[in-house]
């Protein structure tokens, strides 16, 4: 079953990591955001693109979820000692892969290309796609006026309250080839369980990329989300109280909100924790799972996408069948 | 006594850390040869000018005179492992420099600029200079054709003959302000026991430079030279069999008849072991002094420096009494 995943840092890793476990090799494409991108020492980095990367090679930090394992900071150390900022302190290992990029980008290659080429190198047969070749960077309002996207959720550890959210260079940016051809040849859709307005929210607003959601699911192919806030709390990230800041309800239903009004599913997935939420978010017109949707080992990253491909399998036929939830 | 010191890589960091330790702090201006600059996997890498750094900074490698004590070596390894080319390995905290340079460099700043930020940010007191701030490429015919300096330096050791140099970009090379500056100040210029074909070759053929210690001599500055080569064989590297494949005699007397054809030098100095060639030498119209040349330790760096000062300045002396040699 080809599957397309929508998919944030250590969130969309792990239920692209889950995918990968139960499709066939090749068949997962992970579309990830790009709007957290940043250039660092001269070096252009992708965090949630190589968060899935490294986590789909098998080489993340179990631990934190994002970065290398066994990771060194010699670069690190000596960039501070030349009086560099440190805020946003790269690994060696992880550096590497930035300078390959960087070297790539500058020879002329588009992101998508190298994207390609390092999970051909670090052997992962998922492609990962960058969600455009066109620079696209996340900002955030806050009290203390606009700020870059990583400069408010490293350096500022997410303490300010976000008032307002752009994606900058969206209105130039176009889905890759790549990632159309995905999409026009997905048999299903998935959206991780990543921050709706900082991971997700951007890929959405890639223009042309709702788009070809909505042919999909003309042609009877299945989208299928889940909510990374169970009970009220996100997994990971500030994603509940940027969704309060900005004047939405803090849970899955608010997660369910945003994603109904793209327009975006047919299948929310909810945690068990949430299921007195069930009835409002039918009442989106989405068709409600309740399971387990905590992942904190490879074996539950593969328990919640067999269930959510299953989820969107049964809804296909359903929805083939003529019979509608 | 301001003195402009005329460097290499190793032998001209020693000879510049001998210089550094006997005269007052920030009187040493060192002029490095970038002619063996390259681009590593899109960083701007300049050997000889960080050979100079490091060993200043107290930072060197003291086994091998070249790269940082106790370097490690994971972004070379993930590099490898992204199948990036490897017969060039950088050290990690040797890329942090490199880091800093590039971006620095694709910030607009000139090169000299960085030299000069770099060494402050490392506690180094002795002005570094790139010989230019123009691309200076020094390449090399060899029976396998022109190859880049490096590529024939370290991927291919040195193994090929060399039939003919390059410095490609020199024509349109200006000795930058700061090297300008630090000639016309200087009390002495003293060249290195550097290769002269490819480490002092490149510098005395940036257009204006040799005009600029012609003028410098002609108001009394003493110039004083080193050979290199002791006994027909180089201390290091390749420039024995370099001169002898361009057609010159190995030997301390071929490194001075190339200084003395540049109308560089007074005086030149000799290891007790080239005694013999002395006659030859002075010959040239240079002075000749002859004393241990062999640079091993710190106080071996010090002891030539001070010998070639106390040269410099006694045939001043006797220059300006009008009683030449």
């Amino acid at each position: 079953m080809r599957v397309v995943c929508l998919a944030g840092g250590v969130g969309g890793a792990k239920l692209a990591d889950g995918l990968q476990q139960i499709v066939a090799p090749g068949e997962l494409t992970v579309i990830v955001n790009t709007g957290d991108d940043l250039e660092r020492h001269g070096l252009t980095v992708c965090p949630d693109h190589d968060t899935v990367l490294y986590t789909l090679a098998g080489m993340a930090d179990p631990a934190q979820g994002w970065g290398i394992a066994d990771e060194t900071f010699e670069v690190a150390t000596r960039l501070a000692q030349l009086g560099e900022e440190t805020w946003f302190r790269l690994g060696d290992r992880d550096i590497a892969t930035h300078i390959f990029r960087t070297e790539r980008l500058r020879a002329g290659a588009r992101p998508t290309e190298v994207a390609l080429e390092l999970a051909a190198r670090l052997g992962v047969r998922t492609r990962i796609l960058p969600m455009t070749d066109a620079t696209v960077r996340t900002r955030v309002r806050t009290d203390a006026g606009w700020l870059d996207f990583q400069d408010y959720f490293v350096r500022l550890r997410q303490e300010p309250e976000v008032r307002e959210v752009r994606y900058e260079g969206i209105a130039g940016a176009t889905v890759a080839p790549e990632g159309r051809e995905a999409l026009r040849s997905a048999e299903a859709i998935v959206v991780a369980p990543s921050n709706p307005i900082v991971s997700i929210g951007p890929i959405l607003a890639v223009p042309g990329l709702l788009a070809e959601i909505a042919a999909a699911r003309g042609r009877g192919v299945p989208a299928i989300g889940v909510s990374g806030i169970v009970g009220g709390k996100a997994l990971r990230g500030p994603a509940d109280r940027m969704l309060a800041a900005l004047g939405d309800e803090p849970s899955a239903l608010g997660v369910a909100r945003r994603y109904a009004a793209a327009g975006l599913l047919d299948v929310f997935v909810i945690d068990r924790a949430d299921e007195a939420l069930g009835g409002a978010i039918r009442a989106l017109g989405l068709e409600v799972v309740v399971t387990d949707t905590i992942m904190n080992d490879a074996a539950s990253h593969a328990a919640l996408a067999r269930e959510m491909v299953s989820a969107a399998a049964a809804w296909a036929a359903r929805s083939s069948s003529g019979v509608r939830p």
